[in-house]
């Protein structure tokens, strides 16, 4: 019906730039789309958060990032990149699972949705979700070969059996190395901090090769030297961005469920993301946004904008691959 | 690509019954439908809150009404009334508005859309947008006969120019009796109170011969008898139901721009709706949401158990008239 | 300047009448005057908390029912009462305190203001501030003679020592009526409830002849019938309206220093001021609004939309005992 | 070292009755007690939200229910029960889960603590945690003997399979019946109401005898004349009380994981409560206070509230049967 | 009355030194004034936002910035600047319109307010309202020559035709530099930001001649530096400041209708605007305050601090010319 | 009873390694122990804010804190320090006050409390309450000899004579130096910022030599070598740290009673902290949570981490003298 309405705007056609008030809240109100033949990177919510060890609530994650990303634009103004003249984009709905009482088993439903994902030959840009998720993710997409990451975040999440599981939010990337799906000598965790219980609980990181920068240091180097190093260690293999919003101060994103003081800032967030141009990546996520616990919905929207700034990345590197 | 997917439970693969936490929040997570050849009732937004006197915000309305929406399930437990099996329900999309800075073609454009809608056989339950969007709904769908109307509210809505117009969301009815689309003597207006600067405000519903109901005498008379007298008097012509959110007081609806204190509970207003049941209802609508005035998103949620009881009783009326 | 400005509309030369969002918020955007010479009730803040037992906060309150007033307009719809045409109303400021570490001083001062308001011949409507503030009031007011009372709270307020003192806000009309500015037998309790410490604690006010109306009763009886009790009770002398805001359900007003949860609505409360009209009444207030514990305003609104009630019965009053 | 200050009032020896924003917020403030062998009755926090099918939060209902319970005092004012005086009253802690990814054996764990508590011959009175814990709390409780139940909830939660499990929180007294633990026939559930996916959804209350009395059926002939019915079906066999704050309707509890509009008040649930004074109390819970939906600590508050009502009726129960 | 009170602290006199939470809340505690003859500094509120493309609601901001102001104090401890000390300030009130619903008529009675002022010789300060108003601010004062100005925003504002009108707040500037009343050769704009549908959409801004420091080149360069380099481009002509808070990262100011993640913090702002000391100032906003879009309140009391920055550089420019 | 409980990890026999949400808040759910004799830091609250000038709340602090600190773990991960193991700590309780009415004598009850401490040869550690409880504190551990201090705050706190007080908030600095129990020559005051009406305001702090360091210094300087400065002032003495949270910018703790935008970020005042390391630290303070004002949380769990910091240098410092 509405079809058959004369826009006074001709580019009012497109959902993407009418108000943004107006409208079904898909991410960055892309078109809603099943069928991944026709699409080269899908945006995914992980509607789950039964990983957690502290406070849930990242299941609600996925439906007010996508609110909140009515507000993100076509172009990001600071590095010029155009994600969707790039790529054919679209939201292709929610990894969700039927059965979230058994934590090992919910993990293998996401794990299906994007094996089905990966042999369309779409490339993921995922919603969370608590971090639990980011294993079945690479369960799908690094099956064949082992992918490196960036790793934005305030813990290493290389932890192991705890509250009955080695598969809770705090652990998924020590099971990621044991899987062969992540080369951690290809993978830098950067922002860690906050008190621990025990010494040795990211010993794994250390241990198995990964680059691990402390917020102390990402203080004193400031991002652009941070990710310089980076961009380095990853070199150009296939690489993953994980952003756990926990990696920012609560003050920028305090709807989450396990903060930490003393983060990084979306500026710099934006700045190392915005560096990491170039290399070879095949996706990325961002998880830990708890709506429950910021009423305001300012962490819904920084959960936006970092979906948006990877996006970006993911799409400027995807048509670079397909370009040469 | 999702279509692959095996259920465990069958009734999944019917996204209205999945859990609530996933997926794209249409209104009641009903199929998404700009074609309305075969939709028999259609549930619409209008974002638009350019009538309002005071506060805005209600152009936020409809997004987080489908929001809290996927918390309606499909059969009224109260009624057993199933709208769905009754009738072909689909989220329509916005009204919405590309010239919104002045008011009177900005009313005109919605009208269009309820014109567009009305011409497909469609009968409309709306979610508002401020008061002012419902006098073009009428213009859409009340054009060949005017319409009666139960009209719940703390305030009349049948003001005269105000601000440099006689548009806004103080007047709405009469303009409607005034272009002859409310028959003012099939009216009732349930739930008015609150200080007032001009003692004739409301004169024109009087004059008009409207029903109205003051607050205190919906108090002391109780929601069944009050409702009893205005099925007497809409009688069995076509009528509306028009639902300002804050005819509720502002304990159970906070988030709206003219709050008035003292206003009835939500179950007293389930009770009146339901009491509609039978009536000869061609639409309805639920106004003034607006989300910013309530971080928590409980008026979002009880606007959308309005808009639920209200399409219960318009398609079990449709459903009626059609098996007749 | 502004004078010179050339009003579309000439009700706008009143700022009662304008827009609600603009202009200074003084009490109902009435004039603000420190000379009480041509007052005849004085609109007066009191923000002081003081003599709270538990959580602080009422000293926000005058500021807070000021800004929310704005939602007020002249004439009472329910009970036609024009407070503005019947008396010369202004805000006269806060009766605030210099020297607020130390309470039986601070109460003095408080006292002081109001002594200086009576001998003007103005009748005070206040908005606290917590209820310790009711005692200095009847100091400035009720000096000559004891006043009746009809008393809407939680607690009867009739307590003694506790916290080094017996001025805080559990007790002060006990201080009232030992200092013959309270009769009690003229004083009615209304919406007593929630559990005590001391079986005796509110003996004061059995002892003393006060009539307490426990919320159980006011639930079985309802407003009307308990308000006819109460006039008969004060009978024709003159009378006090004290209204705490903790009498209300939380629901309706969350922000309040001792929140007692089961307790009246906003229009339960509405009806039993309004039946107040054609009593002797000298004066009123509402207390115990508490800004920070209820960050959506609707507190402030509840205690703005008391306020006017007290004020529509105390000007009817005043204004038939002048007529007279 | 503090007990040797000296108090200006000798009752401040008791923790209970001092200010109450100072010291630890234990449950009402009581002693904290792990050795049950002189506790009649043990107030418990039971943090686990494994079982929700929406919004996850309860887990953190104990620890906010302790902070609100502060404002708690020891005598009932509306019944004169000091339940304190009546009984030997301790905070037991909480019957916490260490493995909670895995619902089952989580619920076990919680079986274990309330079996421990049982052989005690301690009563106990909880504070979930979502409504899946009753179950367990029955098995620790009720394995010699089913117990009736006065159940208030907006959800008769005797559902069957879904999402992967039978354990979750709508089905925990369809589970109770089978395992013998709960008798249908005594068994009254209050304030059933909302929409309905499954036309059959409750029909194991239906059929296996419990009696239902739907919202609308509570509003029209009230509290009082409801629990008189429910006291004849209950009888003089060992009863349970269970609250699930849903039932209230969510202006009075909005922090809840399964909000259904229209529900009852405060005071209606505490007239409710107090009318089962009398009948042969097992123990009780307050189930479903989800904090981080409700910023403002209303619905911990009115958790406590019940919570305390609960415990004054079960106190005087188990203190009438010790007498005689 | 008032009066007649005698302070124990002499200073107490002076409104705008009392405890911050008594007293009305003109700007800063300023003293109401209307007639300008003798004010040099006018504080204005602009309590209009009918020019949003996104989130309303600045309509709003002049209330709550007044109310926050109140925690201004009178020196800049920071430069030591006393406004107060300098020059005649006063609060003027609102310049606020009567007919909202037409756009360009609504600016129009803003530019009547600001023409009737600049007439009288007083330098406006004012607090919005949404970014359209500085345009009619324009009018009103910069008809006889264009001024320079710096400009503190995430967006250039340079826009043209948008939903209907070229009037919108994201199109002031290019009105302005068209109407002959801002030097664009003589702007700069900082802190710019976010993503845009349109490559070319702040075009007019770089074709104009306008400096644009982007958010990057901000951080990078830091705020002393950025400044000096605008010092040298606005030069010694007369020079407007225009602070939109959304220039600022939402953590600091989330109550803002077109939020972009990413900005500068408040620190960075009040060392930006203190370094524009010297300048030939000749007025200055603050703009899109919207308040319910931050229930803490903190946005209001950003922008009542940086309206406070802004008033000390204009007064101590002000007084330097008259002295000379 | 639950001592019994065998645990599937043996390491959560211990409290404080539980999962978070579980338990009771205890200071970092720490012992609660009233016998000092075998503790060598107490965590101390002290629950009074009867010494503010502008928004109460603080009193509430300690509870709130207290709830946030399950958040924090064992060991210090950005320095290694595990208190917990280098000395005995525990939750010594509140120490609260008997007669708040009253400035004067409140603070002498609070001192009373921490001569007890100090006498039982413990160091406090402590959570406010306003910043008037530092005073006290000292009077209990510094009677014998002066401390130094490094404060970090937005305001010297030297103040005199306000609001009929020299004890209020603003000036407990002075009187301790009055009160020969701060030596002004090793004191550093770190933050300062914010206008003030009398421009001599913190002229003691100056006069009597303490180093200020104004926030534009901080800035300019960056945190590092700001303390390196600092370390030198304070020598080789007894130091002591007292943190007011207004200090940080109202971002990072919105919920305090004076804020002043444009402070320093949470991750600046951990490296500040953890840089003073190494010197003789007799205690430390974090002052100023004032909850009613963040209903979000957050302001306590900064005030939570900000304790956490001072207990490790604080212990560190105690191990390294009992070492030697």
């Amino acid at each position: 019906m509405t079809e058959e309405r004369t826009h006074r705007y001709p580019e009012f056609a497109d959902p993407m730039v009418r108000p943004r008030y107006v409208g079904l809240p898909t991410f960055m109100r892309a078109p809603y789309e099943e069928d991944l033949s026709a699409v080269d990177i899908a945006l995914v919510g992980i509607p789950f958060d039964g990983g957690v060890t502290n406070r849930p609530g990242a299941r609600h994650g996925p439906r007010e990032i996508r609110n909140q990303s009515s507000l993100m634009r076509r172009i990001n103004q600071a590095t010029g990149i155009d994600p969707f003249a790039l790529c054919r984009i679209a939201d292709a709905g929610d990894a969700w699972v039927e059965s979230p009482y058994e934590l090992e088993s919910a993990l293998e439903e996401i794990a299906a949705f994007y094996r089905r994902l990966h042999a369309a030959g779409t490339a993921p840009v995922s919603a969370g979700g608590d971090h639990s998720v980011t294993l079945p993710v690479f369960r799908g997409i690094a099956a064949e070969r082992p992918v490196g990451m960036v790793h934005f975040d305030a813990h290493c999440d290389t932890g192991d059996d705890y509250l009955g599981s080695k598969f809770h939010h705090g652990a998924p990337f020590r099971r990621a190395v044991e899987e062969g799906l992540l080369d951690p000598r290809r993978t830098v965790q950067i922002g860690i901090r906050g008190p621990i219980n025990d010494p040795d609980i990211w010993s794994f990181s250390h241990e198995s090769g990964m680059r691990v920068v402390y917020m102390e240091e990402l203080y004193e180097r400031g991002p652009k030297d941070v990710i310089e190093e980076a961009r380095g260690i990853v070199g150009d293999g296939p690489t993953y961005i994980s952003f756990d919003v926990d990696g920012l101060d609560p003050a920028f994103a305090p709807g989450t469920g396990t903060p930490e003081c003393g983060g990084f800032s979306v500026i710099e967030a934006q700045i190392m993301i915005r560096a990491l141009r170039g290399l070879n990546l095949v996706g990325g996520d961002v998880v830990e946004v708890a709506p429950p616990f910021d009423p305001s919905g300012n962490t819904a929207m920084v959960g936006a904008t970092i979906l948006y700034e990877i996006l970006c990345v993911v799409a400027d590197s995807l048509a670079g691959r397909k370009g040469g």
